[in-house]
């Protein structure tokens, strides 16, 4: 089942709202694309499940949000990790292109 | 527990071989990043268990490997999606950094 995205082409921006662009779904994890343009973001929320969840800066630059209002620098080869229940965002100041994924999968 | 990884000061390269930069282990997954210099390989393996992995290219150019000498370009942005059974590798063309992504961990 071998695959390969490339997702600086297959998945652009919008200008209404982040680009969100489903890459891969399984038992063992979920893969979500999320493009922002400088300025969008995905507001701060968590969900009360098992697992954890990895945010890969794939190009661009933002801010990852957290809880009460926590803010930590996004840079391109950044990498988040947090659990799923753990309230966490993104704030683009660039257009910027991340990597969630998701285990397992919600 | 959320933790920011800054991958491109943290994980440098090495003359003699990918650089191994382990970056989180957990029940859920398992995440590594390599560095390629330019030249450097992954050989292709595979391990005859379940679960799959993502392969996600930060930096540099190069291909990704698979069963029976099959190689696919690797770009920056480029994700792999492979079984963790089915045969996989990458060929580093420039310095290469990437992030992999195993679930459930090995």
């Amino acid at each position: 089942m071998m695959k390969r995205h490339a997702l600086f082409q297959e998945a652009g921006f919008k200008d209404e709202a982040p680009n969100n662009y489903l890459v891969h779904d399984s038992p063992y994890f979920k893969v979500i694309n999320f493009n922002f343009k400088a300025g969008q973001k995905l507001p701060v929320h968590s969900h009360d499940i098992e697992g954890q969840l990895t945010i890969a800066v794939l190009e661009g630059q933002g801010k990852f949000l957290g809880k009460d209002e926590a803010e930590m620098p996004a840079e391109t080869g950044d990498v988040l990790v947090s659990d799923i229940a753990e309230p966490h965002g993104i704030q683009a100041e660039t257009d910027m292109r991340v990597l969630v994924t998701i285990a397992p999968p919600i």
